[in-house]
């Protein structure tokens, strides 16, 4: 999935340079990094990229391996479901046996091999169970960031990190998340999804017919000459909802959580990026040259010119070529407070 | 006196382009604003303007109607005393019983009737006495930025607003300040002057006699062939020093202060800048597009970008095309730091 365009990390993220073609934290972007961690267990025959035809361009000159066939275009958001229905019919086509994996192509993944035997276990667990299959995260902080995935035991010869999920919990305030972890009986949803595409499909038909069945006119429509125009229409009446509201919390099939002890973020904002890059050390992390009196714990984004900063503690400075922002890192999250405030002022160019 | 350097405005003053170049309150600099001042008084045959030659191109630039003939270079910096007498010197030249006006180029006016009425005046006593003549400016705030005069009654039949100096202080810290203004004997020394160019050379001859031999020599070599290896040569030699301490604090000839209430500031530093746009009203003041939340009395100056600020106060943002500057208001005496430390660091390309 790397169709969002993430307003967290504005003004770096853009409209048409959103965080998953970032190059955050290192050279590659967070998509390329994706793409290639899921190489080992899925082909470049078998990925697929779903995004917008704003996107796909700069996504296409990221992934070389990828060609046209791999892409999947959503004429417009439409949230997850819609997104992971429409991927789940274009791979029924191919194998109506696969399984899929569903990826953010936004997210940071630390332990590579531990990520790659955790979905080795949720492939085996969707394959023997036919059942739903997420991963959680064992939570490393209280954040209310994340949405939660409270689990009991399962009953069954399952895997030990295998789970059976008994609640999905949406983002929490901070008492409820200080409860969450406190029981240890909470994980961090981390949005990753493993099942067989035909229970998804028999899921959304049951639950979400209306999108269910625009998509389906949609994917029967697949390589006619009306094909563009079906997409454009059917895809245009279908309402937006998340998989996580539209199915998981309703789902009629068994539910089952991998733990997912991988050194997973979804990087979410700027200040997780700045822990990210500043690890367990006490400082300022740069990027940029700088010339620092009097200032500790900022983060400073801002190639190719130099920052002086004086007197100022845990300040993000963000600063591109054309949009510069400055903000307490603690406050990060209200930076999508200024990108709908210049979308209510209509200066859409700097969106 | 146009050669100064000033560090307290980086990044937006740089070597080649100080202060007094920059258009900060207005659509001319400083410096322009200066000449045009004093136009009605002074002609321009009668203006000179001091500088070096790594600034005078750009000066030349912003003065079109000076020639070379108004220029006078000081190979390296001195400070005011050696500037001044270079000066005296070469306007005795012209005319041995001239009256000089001494002006710093990097000051704002803003009552320029009230100026030229001051000055009037200051020639006047100038003339009539044969004494020193500086301008107190009576202060509107505690101020430890600045030198202060502190002043008593004329006898004899002087202008109301003249009073005679009865001595100079140095930038005071802030319990003297205090004092000072309380007092109302003290008076901010605005580093204008004005006096007959034979009495400053006489007391220069007294006072500062290795400067004032240096500078004859220089004199004499006027308009001969050898005169630019004079010059430096001979220039190389003075020892710097202010004209504050190198004569008027040690002065022979009596010394009068002429009150100069036309709405005087030296533009000293960033948050002195910032309360000049501001007024008196309570709010942002900024240059170039910005997105605010929660962010007030902060001054922004970043042309052609657009900048976003969260939930800070009283800071300023200094973005130039290759430095940014981040600061809260009340340390921006604390600039200059920034730049020793470039300096320190040996990135001279950024002075």
């Amino acid at each position: 999935m790397a169709g969002g365009s993430g307003t967290r990390f504005w003004p770096l993220s853009r409209r048409r340079t959103p965080k998953q073609v970032l190059a955050i934290l290192g050279p590659n972007s967070l998509l390329q990094d994706t793409v290639q961690r899921i190489m080992g267990l899925a082909p470049s025959e078998r990925t697929f990229v779903v995004t917008n035809l704003r996107q796909k361009r700069l996504i296409a000159q990221q992934l070389p391996d990828l060609s046209d066939s791999n892409y999947i275009l959503e004429p417009s958001p439409r949230n997850t479901a819609p997104c992971i229905g429409l991927a789940a019919f274009a791979i029924r086509r191919i194998d109506p046996q696969a399984v899929m994996i569903v990826l953010p192509s936004d997210h940071l993944v630390r332990d590579e091999s531990a990520f790659i035997q955790a979905i080795r276990t949720a492939v085996e667990v969707a394959r023997q169970t036919d059942g739903l299959v997420t991963f959680g995260i064992p939570p490393t902080r209280i954040e209310t960031g994340y949405g939660y995935i409270q689990f009991e035991p399962t009953d069954g010869d399952l895997p030990k990190s295998v789970h059976r999920v008994k609640a999905f919990a949406e983002k929490p305030n901070r008492e409820t998340a200080e409860r969450f972890v406190a029981s240890g009986e909470f994980y961090w949803n981390s949005g990753i999804f493993i099942w067989r595409v035909e229970r998804i499909l028999k899921e959304m038909e049951e639950h979400l017919p209306e999108q269910y069945h625009q998509l389906d006119m949609i994917s029967r429509a697949w390589g006619q000459p009306g094909y563009a125009r079906t997409l454009v229409n059917r895809w245009g009446r279908i309402r937006p909802i998340s998989i996580d509201y539209g199915v998981m919390e309703v789902a009629s099939s068994p539910i089952y959580m991998v733990e997912g002890d991988f050194g997973w973020s979804d990087v979410g904002s700027w200040d997780e990026l700045y822990r990210l890059h500043k690890g367990n050390a006490n400082h300022n992390v740069t990027l940029g040259e700088t010339a620092l009196i009097d200032a500790k714990d900022n983060f400073i984004y801002s190639p190719g010119k130099i920052t002086a900063m004086v007197g100022l503690d845990n300040v993000m400075v963000i600063n591109t070529p054309t949009a510069t922002l400055i903000c307490p890192l603690d406050r990060a999250q209200d930076v999508k407070q200024v990108v709908e405030k210049l979308k209510r002022e209509g200066k859409e160019h700097y969106l």
